[in-house]
């Protein structure tokens, strides 16, 4: 299969255009669409919408006490796909919870979530990764910025741009607690790295990735096109949504207020994997889905 | 001379009540204060006061391009006044830049800042430590929550509560480029922190702070009694006075907009430093100003 999108092939780093559209239904059928007007224009410019409120008081409750349930489930687990901080014990990250957990696979199949990811990816999707993110107060680190799209591309072979994500707020994001920051217009361009990849790279880059991070020039240059960064803050239960290719990254968390969320991605039933396009060894499939990857449809 | 504020004496960390007013100046005398009645009040409560456009956009340029000039000029200097980034050489800090310097001292003396800290600390003042902060874009890292009063206590041996620190905004402080966060409410509680402070501890507390770092349990109980974390944002040109006790910190920034400031310290005459209270040797002059300090009075 064509790459569309080189990354980690040459010594110097290169922006591209996007090849594929942002939102994959035709704009002129937005009527049949579960977002207003004003949201599909939002997502399409800026590469992100927020929703604010998305999940009940009451389905949020539920929601926080079953991450904190299993993260203290997987307190002295060894697995792959529990990953601690760098400098100490903490959970940072539990992978594969919509596969694994029988609440969280209902959550991740949410009819009202569903139909809002059909409508922008415009075929059926199935999910191909999901995690809880625990951002401990005093200690969260940054992650540096990336497009997930990269990685995937790269590491997955994830042909097409035809994916999104959604994070699910489990925890107030304030402006000082590490929120995700988005460069928005940075779902246009397809900024190519430096690098090789070596075998089985995901064991540390999940921790402080290195590879497939953007070089200052191109970083500097997505903001300043795109109107600068952007920190969607809300509530408990509010959701974004992000285009695969968008552009995010988060600082650090030295206040007591911890970041938790739940994340899920869900990619097209068109779009699924191939051999990774500039990396050998295919990554384990808690990581990205290859096998008996379930459809699900609009209701 | 008593120790009111005992700290790095003990294993356990303890809170203490502050034992000094925070505005020196009786209240009665606030007409003749040239901040008005709600700002004092601001100052009093919160142990910090933000004031936007204090400088206008001339004064801005050329305060500009003061620290950048320095900080060329200062590229090849290797002087304990310059310090750098732990894991880059990029230039983190310029000390004592009101002395060094003869631009930055009139800056340092402008009458419009003398008048206000001298009301604020009810006496003639001097300037106690300068600094130029350079927060550089990508890189720049966190700096853990402190007290600066509980350092200038403990190693520089200043005996009560009655300084004030000055920083000047000398780019756009956003929420997302690590901007100082303060905690309102903490001047009013002292926070006894643990361990022993070894000779030439500067040397690396200037890089990254490890001795004089209260316990989570303390911060967090600060946060709940102030109302949580301020972060004041707003334009180059904006000053934050903040209490020598006053609980502040920063998160790291990753972002391509780096963050400069100008800081000073300004002490009453009349709270000049003694012996340090916990550690043996005294701090270099250019951290903390004991000889021949100039005293400067109201206009």
């Amino acid at each position: 299969m064509e790459d569309l999108y080189p990354s980690r092939k040459n010594n110097q780093p290169e922006i591209m255009k996007r090849k594929d559209p942002v939102i994959h239904t035709d704009r002129s059928k937005d009527d049949q669409a579960p977002l207003s007007k004003e949201q599909l224009d939002s997502y399409e410019r800026n590469g992100f919408l927020q929703i604010e409120n998305f999940f009940s008081e009451d389905e949020v409750s539920e929601l926080q006490k079953g991450i904190f349930e299993l993260q203290d489930d997987s307190k002295d687990v060894t697995s792959d796909k529990v990953i601690r901080e760098p400098q100490s014990d903490e959970i940072r990250s539990i992978f594969h919870v919509h596969n694994d957990d029988e609440y969280f696979k209902k959550v991740a199949y949410d009819q009202r979530i569903l139909d809002i990811v059909n409508h922008l990816l415009g075929s059926d999707v199935y999910i191909h990764q999901s995690r809880i993110n625990y951002k401990p107060g005093f200690t969260g680190k940054e992650f540096d910025w990336h497009s997930d799209f990269e990685t995937w591309h790269v590491e997955d072979g994830m042909p097409r741009m035809r994916a999104v994500s959604l994070s699910i707020a489990l925890s107030d994001n304030y402006t000082f607690n590490g929120p995700l920051m988005l460069i928005p217009g940075s779902q246009n361009y397809y900024v190519s790295c430096v690098g090789e990849t070596p075998d089985d790279n995901y064991k540390e880059s999940l921790k402080k990735q290195k590879l497939g991070v953007p070089d200052q020039e191109s970083l500097r240059w997505l903001a300043e096109q795109g109107g600068g960064i952007s920190v969607p803050t809300g509530k408990a239960g509010s959701i974004t949504l992000f285009e695969s290719n968008t552009m995010h990254g988060s600082n650090g968390n030295i206040t007591p207020y911890s970041r938790n969320n739940l994340f899920m991605v869900y990619n097209s039933v068109e779009n699924q994997l191939v051999k990774p396009f500039s990396a050998g060894k295919e990554r384990p499939e808690f990581i990205a889905v290859r096998e008996g990857a379930p459809k699900f449809s609009n209701s």
